[in-house]
Protein backbone atom coordinates (compact mmCIF):
# COMPACT_ATOMS: atom_id res chain seq x y z
CA UNK A 1 0.00 0.00 0.00
CA UNK A 2 1.56 3.52 -0.93
CA UNK A 3 2.35 5.54 1.51
CA UNK A 4 0.51 8.26 0.02
CA UNK A 5 -2.49 6.71 0.92
CA UNK A 6 -2.02 6.85 4.47
CA UNK A 7 -4.12 8.40 6.90
CA UNK A 8 -3.73 8.02 10.76
CA UNK A 9 -6.47 8.65 13.38
CA UNK A 10 -5.54 10.94 16.29
CA UNK A 11 -6.40 8.72 19.16
CA UNK A 12 -3.67 6.23 17.16
CA UNK A 13 -1.38 8.27 18.73
CA UNK A 14 -3.46 9.69 22.05
CA UNK A 15 0.06 10.46 23.58
CA UNK A 16 0.57 13.35 21.39
CA UNK A 17 -1.29 16.47 21.13
CA UNK A 18 -3.05 17.26 17.89
CA UNK A 19 -0.36 19.79 16.89
CA UNK A 20 2.35 16.65 17.37
CA UNK A 21 0.54 14.76 15.74
CA UNK A 22 0.01 16.56 12.76
CA UNK A 23 4.10 17.23 12.64
CA UNK A 24 4.94 13.80 12.90
CA UNK A 25 2.11 11.95 10.68
CA UNK A 26 3.99 14.89 8.07
CA UNK A 27 7.70 13.83 8.38
CA UNK A 28 7.24 10.82 8.43
CA UNK A 29 5.14 11.06 5.14
CA UNK A 30 2.07 10.43 5.92
CA UNK A 31 -0.84 12.28 4.15
CA UNK A 32 -4.11 12.51 6.07
CA UNK A 33 -5.46 12.72 9.60
CA UNK A 34 -8.13 11.91 11.23
CA UNK A 35 -9.09 14.09 14.06
CA UNK A 36 -10.85 12.78 16.87
CA UNK A 37 -12.88 15.40 18.88
CA UNK A 38 -10.68 15.02 21.87
CA UNK A 39 -7.72 16.09 19.77
CA UNK A 40 -9.13 19.62 19.02
CA UNK A 41 -8.15 21.32 22.54
CA UNK A 42 -6.74 24.59 23.01
CA UNK A 43 -7.72 25.83 19.81
CA UNK A 44 -10.73 26.20 17.65
CA UNK A 45 -11.54 23.58 14.90
CA UNK A 46 -11.07 26.23 12.27
CA UNK A 47 -7.53 26.56 13.33
CA UNK A 48 -7.20 22.97 13.53
CA UNK A 49 -7.72 22.58 10.09
CA UNK A 50 -5.71 25.34 9.08
CA UNK A 51 -2.62 23.62 11.41
CA UNK A 52 -3.33 20.47 9.51
CA UNK A 53 -3.81 22.10 6.36
CA UNK A 54 -0.37 24.38 6.84
CA UNK A 55 1.49 21.11 7.47
CA UNK A 56 0.55 20.02 4.30
CA UNK A 57 -2.44 16.92 5.42
CA UNK A 58 -5.67 16.29 4.57
CA UNK A 59 -8.79 16.19 7.11
CA UNK A 60 -9.74 12.41 6.12
CA UNK A 61 -12.34 12.24 9.07
CA UNK A 62 -13.94 13.87 12.09
CA UNK A 63 -14.57 11.12 14.71
CA UNK A 64 -17.28 10.40 15.96
CA UNK A 65 -20.05 11.33 15.73
CA UNK A 66 -23.60 8.91 17.28
CA UNK A 67 -24.80 7.53 20.03
CA UNK A 68 -27.88 8.22 19.20
CA UNK A 69 -30.62 5.61 21.50
CA UNK A 70 -31.42 6.51 25.07
CA UNK A 71 -34.49 5.35 26.67
CA UNK A 72 -35.55 9.20 27.49
CA UNK A 73 -36.87 10.42 24.69
CA UNK A 74 -34.84 14.29 26.42
CA UNK A 75 -31.67 12.16 25.70
CA UNK A 76 -32.84 11.07 22.61
CA UNK A 77 -32.78 14.64 21.67
CA UNK A 78 -29.74 16.00 23.43
CA UNK A 79 -27.92 13.33 21.20
CA UNK A 80 -29.30 14.70 18.09
CA UNK A 81 -28.39 18.38 19.12
CA UNK A 82 -24.81 17.01 20.04
CA UNK A 83 -24.60 15.55 16.58
CA UNK A 84 -25.61 18.92 15.00
CA UNK A 85 -22.58 20.50 17.02
CA UNK A 86 -20.33 17.86 15.49
CA UNK A 87 -21.54 18.73 12.04
CA UNK A 88 -20.78 22.29 12.93
CA UNK A 89 -17.06 21.69 14.18
CA UNK A 90 -16.35 19.50 11.06
CA UNK A 91 -17.35 21.95 8.64
CA UNK A 92 -15.37 24.06 10.83
CA UNK A 93 -12.47 21.97 10.66
CA UNK A 94 -12.78 21.32 6.99
CA UNK A 95 -13.52 17.38 7.70
CA UNK A 96 -15.28 16.13 4.55
CA UNK A 97 -17.25 13.40 6.72
CA UNK A 98 -17.84 12.11 10.40
CA UNK A 99 -17.55 8.63 11.44
CA UNK A 100 -21.10 7.42 13.02
CA UNK A 101 -20.60 4.84 16.06
CA UNK A 102 -24.17 4.63 16.14
CA UNK A 103 -25.17 3.61 19.82
CA UNK A 104 -26.76 1.26 21.68
CA UNK A 105 -28.67 0.91 24.89
CA UNK A 106 -28.56 -2.34 27.48
CA UNK A 107 -31.98 -1.27 28.66
CA UNK A 108 -33.69 -1.88 25.30
CA UNK A 109 -33.88 -3.92 22.36
CA UNK A 110 -31.49 -4.05 19.48
CA UNK A 111 -34.07 -3.44 17.28
CA UNK A 112 -35.74 -0.71 18.81
CA UNK A 113 -32.03 0.83 18.97
CA UNK A 114 -31.73 0.83 15.48
CA UNK A 115 -34.95 2.22 14.66
CA UNK A 116 -34.07 5.48 17.73
CA UNK A 117 -30.25 5.43 15.29
CA UNK A 118 -32.09 5.81 11.81
CA UNK A 119 -34.62 8.82 13.13
CA UNK A 120 -30.94 9.97 14.88
CA UNK A 121 -29.27 9.91 11.46
CA UNK A 122 -32.82 11.48 9.32
CA UNK A 123 -32.47 14.42 11.84
CA UNK A 124 -28.89 15.50 11.63
CA UNK A 125 -28.71 14.90 7.99
CA UNK A 126 -30.58 18.38 6.29
CA UNK A 127 -27.90 20.08 8.21
CA UNK A 128 -25.16 17.69 7.43
CA UNK A 129 -26.70 18.41 3.91
CA UNK A 130 -26.56 22.14 3.91
CA UNK A 131 -22.83 21.90 5.66
CA UNK A 132 -21.31 19.21 3.11
CA UNK A 133 -20.66 16.44 5.19
CA UNK A 134 -20.93 13.41 4.85
CA UNK A 135 -22.21 11.05 7.54
CA UNK A 136 -20.45 7.36 7.77
CA UNK A 137 -22.45 5.01 9.41
CA UNK A 138 -19.62 2.58 11.22
CA UNK A 139 -20.27 -1.03 11.99
CA UNK A 140 -18.61 -2.44 15.32
CA UNK A 141 -18.07 -5.76 15.40
CA UNK A 142 -20.83 -7.85 18.03
CA UNK A 143 -18.87 -7.54 21.39
CA UNK A 144 -20.06 -3.97 21.52
CA UNK A 145 -23.78 -4.61 20.82
CA UNK A 146 -24.95 -4.08 24.29
CA UNK A 147 -23.70 -0.65 24.81
CA UNK A 148 -21.89 0.81 21.63
CA UNK A 149 -23.64 -0.31 18.63
CA UNK A 150 -26.42 -2.00 17.47
CA UNK A 151 -24.96 -1.66 14.14
CA UNK A 152 -23.14 -4.78 13.79
CA UNK A 153 -22.13 -6.23 10.61
CA UNK A 154 -21.71 -4.67 7.56
CA UNK A 155 -24.54 -6.01 5.68
CA UNK A 156 -26.88 -3.99 8.53
CA UNK A 157 -24.99 -0.58 8.07
CA UNK A 158 -25.87 -0.97 4.32
CA UNK A 159 -29.23 -1.99 4.67
CA UNK A 160 -29.74 1.55 6.89
CA UNK A 161 -27.55 3.56 5.00
CA UNK A 162 -29.33 2.46 1.62
CA UNK A 163 -33.07 3.19 3.69
CA UNK A 164 -32.21 6.38 4.50
CA UNK A 165 -31.13 6.99 0.85
CA UNK A 166 -28.79 10.59 0.78
CA UNK A 167 -25.99 11.65 -0.76
CA UNK A 168 -24.29 12.63 2.24
CA UNK A 169 -25.13 8.75 4.06
CA UNK A 170 -22.79 5.44 3.53
CA UNK A 171 -20.51 3.45 5.72
CA UNK A 172 -17.00 3.26 7.36
CA UNK A 173 -15.57 -0.18 6.60
CA UNK A 174 -13.00 -0.75 9.82
CA UNK A 175 -11.19 -4.15 9.26
CA UNK A 176 -11.72 -4.91 12.92
CA UNK A 177 -15.62 -5.04 12.86
CA UNK A 178 -16.01 -6.57 10.43
CA UNK A 179 -13.33 -8.96 9.24
CA UNK A 180 -15.28 -12.58 10.76
CA UNK A 181 -18.50 -12.31 8.03
CA UNK A 182 -19.06 -14.65 6.28
CA UNK A 183 -20.68 -12.03 3.30
CA UNK A 184 -18.02 -9.48 3.65
CA UNK A 185 -16.73 -9.70 -0.04
CA UNK A 186 -20.70 -9.34 -1.17
CA UNK A 187 -21.13 -6.48 1.35
CA UNK A 188 -17.93 -4.23 0.32
CA UNK A 189 -19.14 -4.99 -3.76
CA UNK A 190 -22.47 -3.67 -2.38
CA UNK A 191 -21.53 -0.27 -0.64
CA UNK A 192 -19.07 0.53 -3.06
CA UNK A 193 -21.60 -0.08 -5.90
CA UNK A 194 -24.04 2.58 -4.52
CA UNK A 195 -21.33 5.06 -3.85
CA UNK A 196 -22.29 4.42 -0.15
CA UNK A 197 -17.86 3.24 0.79
CA UNK A 198 -17.35 6.27 2.47
CA UNK A 199 -14.19 4.96 4.59
CA UNK A 200 -11.74 2.63 5.10
CA UNK A 201 -10.33 1.54 8.31
CA UNK A 202 -7.39 -0.62 8.87
CA UNK A 203 -5.56 -2.34 12.23
CA UNK A 204 -5.51 -5.89 13.10
CA UNK A 205 -7.01 -8.47 15.60
CA UNK A 206 -4.69 -10.40 17.74
CA UNK A 207 -5.12 -13.87 18.28
CA UNK A 208 -5.06 -13.40 22.19
CA UNK A 209 -6.98 -10.04 22.51
CA UNK A 210 -6.51 -8.91 26.09
CA UNK A 211 -9.04 -6.65 26.17
CA UNK A 212 -12.38 -5.66 24.62
CA UNK A 213 -11.64 -2.20 23.82
CA UNK A 214 -7.73 -1.34 23.95
CA UNK A 215 -6.05 -4.52 22.49
CA UNK A 216 -6.01 -3.68 18.52
CA UNK A 217 -3.21 -4.81 16.95
CA UNK A 218 -0.74 -3.39 14.20
CA UNK A 219 -1.53 -4.05 10.75
CA UNK A 220 -0.04 -7.95 10.56
CA UNK A 221 0.79 -8.96 13.83
CA UNK A 222 -2.73 -10.38 13.81
CA UNK A 223 -5.20 -12.89 11.91
CA UNK A 224 -7.23 -10.33 9.21
CA UNK A 225 -6.20 -10.93 5.71
CA UNK A 226 -5.62 -7.45 5.09
CA UNK A 227 -4.71 -7.67 1.48
CA UNK A 228 -7.79 -10.31 0.34
CA UNK A 229 -10.21 -7.44 2.02
CA UNK A 230 -8.47 -4.41 0.52
CA UNK A 231 -7.93 -6.21 -2.71
CA UNK A 232 -12.38 -6.29 -2.48
CA UNK A 233 -12.02 -2.52 -1.35
CA UNK A 234 -10.23 -1.97 -4.42
CA UNK A 235 -12.01 -3.33 -6.59
CA UNK A 236 -15.00 -1.38 -6.23
CA UNK A 237 -12.97 1.98 -7.04
CA UNK A 238 -12.53 3.06 -3.87
CA UNK A 239 -9.41 5.52 -4.03
CA UNK A 240 -9.45 6.85 -0.70
CA UNK A 241 -7.19 7.25 2.37
CA UNK A 242 -6.95 3.81 4.04
CA UNK A 243 -7.26 4.88 7.41
CA UNK A 244 -4.98 3.46 10.56
CA UNK A 245 -7.19 3.26 14.16
CA UNK A 246 -5.26 1.41 16.44
CA UNK A 247 -6.62 1.65 20.08
CA UNK A 248 -4.19 -0.14 22.37
CA UNK A 249 -2.69 0.22 25.63
CA UNK A 250 0.21 -1.50 24.77
CA UNK A 251 1.40 0.79 22.37
CA UNK A 252 -0.05 4.03 23.87
CA UNK A 253 2.72 3.04 26.57
CA UNK A 254 5.46 2.70 23.95
CA UNK A 255 7.48 5.51 22.19
CA UNK A 256 5.18 7.24 19.71
CA UNK A 257 8.25 7.79 17.25
CA UNK A 258 9.22 4.15 17.18
CA UNK A 259 5.61 3.15 16.75
CA UNK A 260 4.89 5.54 13.98
CA UNK A 261 7.61 4.41 12.53
CA UNK A 262 5.94 0.48 12.75
CA UNK A 263 2.68 2.07 11.18
CA UNK A 264 4.19 2.90 8.34
CA UNK A 265 6.53 -0.06 7.57
CA UNK A 266 3.36 -2.09 8.38
CA UNK A 267 0.95 -0.04 6.17
CA UNK A 268 3.48 -0.74 3.41
CA UNK A 269 3.13 -4.29 3.84
CA UNK A 270 -0.56 -4.20 3.02
CA UNK B 1 -38.75 -21.26 34.27
CA UNK B 2 -39.45 -24.20 36.64
CA UNK B 3 -36.08 -25.63 37.97
CA UNK B 4 -37.06 -29.41 36.60
CA UNK B 5 -35.62 -28.22 33.75
CA UNK B 6 -32.60 -26.74 35.29
CA UNK B 7 -29.22 -28.32 34.08
CA UNK B 8 -25.97 -27.02 34.85
CA UNK B 9 -22.52 -27.47 32.90
CA UNK B 10 -19.67 -28.77 35.84
CA UNK B 11 -17.47 -25.93 34.29
CA UNK B 12 -19.80 -23.56 35.93
CA UNK B 13 -18.66 -24.48 39.32
CA UNK B 14 -15.18 -25.38 38.41
CA UNK B 15 -13.90 -25.44 41.79
CA UNK B 16 -15.82 -28.47 42.49
CA UNK B 17 -15.23 -32.18 41.80
CA UNK B 18 -17.15 -34.02 39.64
CA UNK B 19 -18.76 -35.74 42.72
CA UNK B 20 -18.62 -32.48 44.76
CA UNK B 21 -20.98 -30.77 41.65
CA UNK B 22 -23.47 -33.55 41.76
CA UNK B 23 -24.67 -33.84 45.28
CA UNK B 24 -24.58 -30.17 45.41
CA UNK B 25 -26.51 -29.85 42.63
CA UNK B 26 -29.44 -32.53 43.41
CA UNK B 27 -29.72 -31.02 46.78
CA UNK B 28 -30.67 -27.89 45.50
CA UNK B 29 -33.06 -29.10 43.26
CA UNK B 30 -31.02 -29.28 39.93
CA UNK B 31 -32.15 -32.58 37.44
CA UNK B 32 -29.51 -32.09 34.72
CA UNK B 33 -25.98 -32.07 34.41
CA UNK B 34 -23.52 -31.26 31.32
CA UNK B 35 -20.32 -32.82 32.25
CA UNK B 36 -16.77 -31.08 30.63
CA UNK B 37 -14.20 -33.69 30.14
CA UNK B 38 -11.90 -32.29 32.72
CA UNK B 39 -14.47 -32.93 35.37
CA UNK B 40 -14.13 -37.08 34.58
CA UNK B 41 -11.05 -37.55 36.63
CA UNK B 42 -9.95 -40.57 39.15
CA UNK B 43 -13.00 -42.68 37.82
CA UNK B 44 -13.48 -43.99 34.22
CA UNK B 45 -16.54 -41.99 32.34
CA UNK B 46 -19.24 -45.42 32.75
CA UNK B 47 -18.37 -44.99 36.79
CA UNK B 48 -19.08 -41.05 36.48
CA UNK B 49 -22.19 -41.86 34.82
CA UNK B 50 -23.27 -44.84 37.04
CA UNK B 51 -22.15 -41.59 39.94
CA UNK B 52 -24.26 -38.86 38.20
CA UNK B 53 -27.73 -41.48 37.69
CA UNK B 54 -27.69 -42.56 41.19
CA UNK B 55 -27.79 -39.00 42.51
CA UNK B 56 -31.03 -38.67 40.20
CA UNK B 57 -29.81 -36.36 37.77
CA UNK B 58 -29.56 -36.50 34.04
CA UNK B 59 -26.55 -36.37 32.04
CA UNK B 60 -27.62 -33.86 29.31
CA UNK B 61 -24.12 -33.50 27.19
CA UNK B 62 -20.24 -33.93 27.29
CA UNK B 63 -18.69 -30.85 26.48
CA UNK B 64 -16.77 -30.60 24.40
CA UNK B 65 -15.74 -31.86 20.85
CA UNK B 66 -14.45 -29.92 17.82
CA UNK B 67 -11.54 -28.21 16.94
CA UNK B 68 -11.25 -29.43 13.64
CA UNK B 69 -9.57 -26.91 11.54
CA UNK B 70 -5.59 -27.40 11.22
CA UNK B 71 -3.37 -26.55 8.55
CA UNK B 72 -1.58 -29.60 8.78
CA UNK B 73 -3.70 -32.62 6.97
CA UNK B 74 -2.19 -34.55 10.24
CA UNK B 75 -2.92 -32.43 12.94
CA UNK B 76 -6.75 -32.91 11.43
CA UNK B 77 -6.64 -36.29 11.38
CA UNK B 78 -5.46 -35.98 14.87
CA UNK B 79 -8.58 -33.99 15.66
CA UNK B 80 -10.63 -36.47 14.64
CA UNK B 81 -9.68 -38.98 16.27
CA UNK B 82 -9.83 -37.09 19.35
CA UNK B 83 -13.29 -36.60 18.99
CA UNK B 84 -13.83 -40.68 18.15
CA UNK B 85 -12.78 -40.68 21.42
CA UNK B 86 -14.51 -38.69 22.84
CA UNK B 87 -17.97 -39.91 21.05
CA UNK B 88 -17.01 -43.14 23.09
CA UNK B 89 -16.51 -41.69 25.93
CA UNK B 90 -19.67 -39.71 25.90
CA UNK B 91 -21.49 -43.23 25.22
CA UNK B 92 -19.77 -44.70 28.33
CA UNK B 93 -21.22 -41.67 30.08
CA UNK B 94 -24.53 -42.14 28.92
CA UNK B 95 -24.83 -38.72 27.77
CA UNK B 96 -26.87 -38.50 24.59
CA UNK B 97 -25.19 -35.55 23.20
CA UNK B 98 -21.75 -33.67 22.55
CA UNK B 99 -21.27 -30.19 22.16
CA UNK B 100 -19.07 -29.06 19.02
CA UNK B 101 -16.70 -26.15 19.45
CA UNK B 102 -16.02 -26.24 15.99
CA UNK B 103 -12.39 -24.57 15.88
CA UNK B 104 -10.55 -22.13 13.77
CA UNK B 105 -7.16 -21.77 12.75
CA UNK B 106 -5.71 -17.77 12.51
CA UNK B 107 -2.93 -19.12 9.75
CA UNK B 108 -5.91 -20.10 7.15
CA UNK B 109 -9.39 -18.57 5.93
CA UNK B 110 -12.42 -19.12 7.85
CA UNK B 111 -13.91 -20.37 4.80
CA UNK B 112 -11.22 -22.94 4.51
CA UNK B 113 -11.72 -23.72 8.18
CA UNK B 114 -15.50 -24.26 7.52
CA UNK B 115 -14.73 -26.59 5.03
CA UNK B 116 -12.38 -28.50 7.68
CA UNK B 117 -15.36 -28.02 10.49
CA UNK B 118 -17.47 -30.26 7.72
CA UNK B 119 -15.37 -33.13 7.00
CA UNK B 120 -13.86 -33.37 10.46
CA UNK B 121 -17.85 -33.65 11.28
CA UNK B 122 -18.73 -36.16 8.71
CA UNK B 123 -15.64 -38.22 9.69
CA UNK B 124 -17.23 -38.54 13.46
CA UNK B 125 -20.50 -39.02 12.10
CA UNK B 126 -20.88 -42.64 11.27
CA UNK B 127 -19.49 -43.02 14.94
CA UNK B 128 -21.71 -41.16 16.58
CA UNK B 129 -25.07 -42.50 14.99
CA UNK B 130 -24.01 -46.24 15.67
CA UNK B 131 -23.10 -45.47 19.32
CA UNK B 132 -26.53 -42.96 19.43
CA UNK B 133 -24.78 -39.83 20.72
CA UNK B 134 -26.01 -36.54 18.79
CA UNK B 135 -23.45 -33.70 17.69
CA UNK B 136 -24.53 -30.58 18.15
CA UNK B 137 -22.54 -27.53 16.45
CA UNK B 138 -22.31 -24.38 19.07
CA UNK B 139 -21.98 -20.89 17.14
CA UNK B 140 -19.61 -19.25 19.10
CA UNK B 141 -19.68 -15.27 19.28
CA UNK B 142 -17.47 -13.51 16.26
CA UNK B 143 -15.08 -12.57 18.73
CA UNK B 144 -13.53 -15.95 18.95
CA UNK B 145 -13.41 -16.44 15.04
CA UNK B 146 -9.74 -16.14 15.47
CA UNK B 147 -9.11 -19.38 17.15
CA UNK B 148 -11.76 -20.98 18.46
CA UNK B 149 -14.48 -21.19 16.03
CA UNK B 150 -15.18 -20.14 12.50
CA UNK B 151 -18.93 -20.34 12.75
CA UNK B 152 -20.52 -17.76 14.17
CA UNK B 153 -23.96 -17.23 14.10
CA UNK B 154 -27.15 -19.28 14.28
CA UNK B 155 -27.48 -19.06 10.74
CA UNK B 156 -24.19 -20.51 9.20
CA UNK B 157 -24.55 -23.52 12.02
CA UNK B 158 -28.26 -24.33 10.56
CA UNK B 159 -26.86 -24.30 7.12
CA UNK B 160 -23.99 -26.47 8.16
CA UNK B 161 -25.96 -28.64 10.31
CA UNK B 162 -28.62 -29.15 6.99
CA UNK B 163 -26.13 -30.01 4.60
CA UNK B 164 -24.60 -32.72 6.44
CA UNK B 165 -28.18 -33.65 7.10
CA UNK B 166 -28.56 -36.72 9.31
CA UNK B 167 -30.72 -37.52 12.44
CA UNK B 168 -27.33 -37.36 14.55
CA UNK B 169 -26.93 -33.70 13.86
CA UNK B 170 -27.56 -30.56 15.16
CA UNK B 171 -27.24 -26.91 16.80
CA UNK B 172 -26.61 -26.11 20.33
CA UNK B 173 -27.89 -22.34 21.04
CA UNK B 174 -25.98 -20.67 23.50
CA UNK B 175 -27.26 -17.22 24.36
CA UNK B 176 -24.21 -16.07 25.12
CA UNK B 177 -22.81 -15.73 21.46
CA UNK B 178 -26.01 -15.23 19.42
CA UNK B 179 -28.00 -12.78 21.43
CA UNK B 180 -26.89 -9.89 19.32
CA UNK B 181 -28.53 -11.94 15.66
CA UNK B 182 -30.34 -9.88 13.69
CA UNK B 183 -32.18 -12.76 12.43
CA UNK B 184 -32.07 -15.39 15.17
CA UNK B 185 -36.16 -15.55 16.24
CA UNK B 186 -35.74 -17.02 12.37
CA UNK B 187 -33.15 -18.90 12.85
CA UNK B 188 -34.55 -20.87 16.25
CA UNK B 189 -37.31 -21.70 14.33
CA UNK B 190 -35.68 -22.83 11.29
CA UNK B 191 -33.27 -25.28 13.89
CA UNK B 192 -36.59 -26.18 16.10
CA UNK B 193 -38.68 -27.14 12.62
CA UNK B 194 -36.22 -29.46 11.44
CA UNK B 195 -35.30 -30.76 14.70
CA UNK B 196 -32.07 -29.73 14.52
CA UNK B 197 -32.31 -27.28 18.22
CA UNK B 198 -30.42 -30.42 20.02
CA UNK B 199 -29.55 -27.69 23.05
CA UNK B 200 -30.03 -24.45 25.13
CA UNK B 201 -27.52 -22.64 26.88
CA UNK B 202 -28.04 -19.82 29.22
CA UNK B 203 -26.09 -16.88 30.95
CA UNK B 204 -25.66 -13.16 30.53
CA UNK B 205 -23.31 -10.41 28.51
CA UNK B 206 -22.35 -8.27 31.45
CA UNK B 207 -22.47 -4.29 29.97
CA UNK B 208 -18.93 -4.10 30.83
CA UNK B 209 -17.40 -7.43 30.11
CA UNK B 210 -13.98 -7.96 31.64
CA UNK B 211 -12.50 -10.50 29.74
CA UNK B 212 -13.50 -11.96 26.61
CA UNK B 213 -13.60 -15.47 27.84
CA UNK B 214 -14.14 -15.84 31.55
CA UNK B 215 -16.40 -12.54 32.63
CA UNK B 216 -19.89 -14.33 31.50
CA UNK B 217 -22.57 -12.80 33.23
CA UNK B 218 -25.50 -14.65 36.03
CA UNK B 219 -29.23 -14.46 34.50
CA UNK B 220 -30.55 -10.96 34.76
CA UNK B 221 -27.31 -9.68 35.39
CA UNK B 222 -26.87 -8.46 31.96
CA UNK B 223 -28.60 -7.01 28.75
CA UNK B 224 -30.03 -10.27 27.43
CA UNK B 225 -33.40 -10.18 26.98
CA UNK B 226 -33.38 -14.36 28.58
CA UNK B 227 -37.45 -14.25 28.63
CA UNK B 228 -37.72 -13.04 24.81
CA UNK B 229 -35.26 -16.07 23.38
CA UNK B 230 -36.79 -18.64 25.63
CA UNK B 231 -40.01 -17.70 24.38
CA UNK B 232 -38.90 -18.53 20.38
CA UNK B 233 -37.38 -21.29 21.95
CA UNK B 234 -40.56 -22.58 23.65
CA UNK B 235 -42.56 -21.43 20.57
CA UNK B 236 -40.68 -24.50 18.79
CA UNK B 237 -41.92 -27.38 21.09
CA UNK B 238 -38.14 -27.71 22.33
CA UNK B 239 -38.50 -28.79 25.87
CA UNK B 240 -34.81 -30.32 26.73
CA UNK B 241 -33.10 -28.86 29.69
CA UNK B 242 -32.06 -25.20 29.85
CA UNK B 243 -28.19 -25.55 30.62
CA UNK B 244 -26.70 -22.84 33.24
CA UNK B 245 -23.15 -22.49 31.14
CA UNK B 246 -20.86 -19.51 32.85
CA UNK B 247 -17.94 -19.61 32.65
CA UNK B 248 -16.44 -16.46 35.55
CA UNK B 249 -13.27 -15.70 37.06
CA UNK B 250 -15.63 -13.70 39.33
CA UNK B 251 -17.76 -16.25 40.65
CA UNK B 252 -15.27 -18.92 40.71
CA UNK B 253 -13.56 -17.05 43.41
CA UNK B 254 -16.92 -17.13 45.53
CA UNK B 255 -18.11 -19.67 47.75
CA UNK B 256 -19.72 -22.20 45.61
CA UNK B 257 -22.59 -23.00 47.57
CA UNK B 258 -23.54 -19.22 47.55
CA UNK B 259 -23.36 -19.06 43.98
CA UNK B 260 -25.18 -22.31 43.37
CA UNK B 261 -27.95 -20.35 45.26
CA UNK B 262 -27.83 -17.47 42.32
CA UNK B 263 -27.99 -19.80 39.85
CA UNK B 264 -31.18 -21.56 41.17
CA UNK B 265 -32.58 -18.27 42.03
CA UNK B 266 -31.67 -16.54 38.70
CA UNK B 267 -32.98 -19.58 36.80
CA UNK B 268 -36.47 -19.43 38.38
CA UNK B 269 -36.71 -15.76 37.53
CA UNK B 270 -36.56 -16.67 33.27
Amino acid sequence: MDLNRCCIHTITTKPWTLTESVEHYAAAGVKGISVWQNAVEGMTHAQAGELIRRNGLDVVSYVRGGFFPHTSAQERAKAIDHNKKLVEEAAALGAPLIVLVCGASPDQSLEVSRQQIQEGIEAVLPLAEQLNVKLAIEPLHPMYAADRSAINSLAQANDMAEAIGSSHIGVAVDVYHVWWEPELEKQIIRCGANGHLLAYHVCDWKVNTLDLLNDRGLMGEGCIDLKKISGWVDQTGFDGYVEVEIFSNIYWQTDQHEFLGKITDAFQKI
